[in-house]
């Protein structure tokens, strides 16, 4: 972050007044380049006691399975931005159901919000997208558990399973913490809760 | 958005390679300039039968009432971000229960995210911050219902009024259409549900 998309002149780190942190400012006109955190949206796509994954064909995590996902683009809903996303990477067409909403993950350490909606396939008719060297339905025992791409996807994952026994799907928010060591852990930190107060 | 960041480069939108939509590229380097949604984070904050409103100092809605909240920065959580408005916005200390998640909002029109959370406060040692005029407690009969800053705030509101009878609090996610004359409408796209599908 060198110069400013304005004026081309050149942006320092400074904390502008009435901020409180640093920000890109440019030296000669009064813009101020903000960066914030991005959305990643995608779908736990299942039929029956099965989820669609797909392998990656990109780095990062080539070879690695994961559910279809994707940056949120300007001028879309986060839902609408997993289902192109799902269409885009597994050419997969997808029923939307009124509590489709279901996982959310803070990563502070790579500004990145993922969010995941449950979404049954329509039909059997999907095909790896362009982003993917397979795609495949796996029930709870096929899943490959070691070869899962991210964390926010194995949580996901866990969770529904874990959800489809009590047919329970409470909507969750989780933060990822990056520590030493590449480790990574993830702290739940909201669970909706109805009757009472009992999931 | 005329120049680019790494080297002052002229940008022009075109769809770059393998994208399938425009972006602004550099015509000098390979940069390619992304423009995606941002997260607007805050809380509700409660304190027995009344919620804490915010009269708002700055543009836009200057003099109007809404719930604190606030760009989400990069390094935090959503939660934490919530929090962190809610001290700059009303110098209230809040209470965070395991189900604090109560609202998302998609605003494609002008490529927002909003998220609430419900948070108790902690005391009654609520101040104005440098964005507030006055901060204040109003019951459901008390709210200023026509001086409300934000449709985002007015259904968050709404809602959670009409939660407290039943003490049943989904996460809802909405999407907000902006549409001719100014007319903006506010659509339930997902509620968590529990117990067999009943909420």
């Amino acid at each position: 972050m060198k110069f400013c998309h304005q004026c081309a002149g050149s942006l320092v780190l400074r904390i502008p007044d009435g901020d409180d942190r640093p920000r890109h400012c440019c030296t000669e006109c009064d813009s101020i380049l903000y960066l914030n955190p991005n959305n990643i949206v995608g779908t736990l796509p299942f039929y029956e006691d099965k989820v669609l994954l797909c392998k990656r064909a990109i780095q990062p995590r080539i070879g690695k399975w994961t559910l279809p996902a994707g940056f949120m683009e300007n001028g879309e809903s986060s839902l609408n931005g997993a289902i192109r996303e799902t269409t885009e990477e597994a050419g997969a067409s997808v029923l939307i159901q009124e509590d489709s909403l279901y996982t959310l993950f803070n990563l502070p350490a790579i500004n990145q919000v993922y969010l995941f909606f449950r979404a049954e396939l329509a039909n059997l008719n999907f095909t790896a997208g362009i982003e993917s060297e397979e795609v495949a339905l796996f029930s709870e025992e096929e899943i490959p558990w070691k070869e899962i791409a991210f964390p926010v996807v194995k949580c996901t994952l866990e969770h529904y399973f874990n959800d489809r026994r009590t047919q329970q799907f409470p909507v969750r928010m989780f933060d990822v913490q990056h520590e030493e060591e590449k480790k990574i852990t993830t702290h739940l930190i909201s669970e909706s809760r109805h009757e009472s107060g009992e999931v």
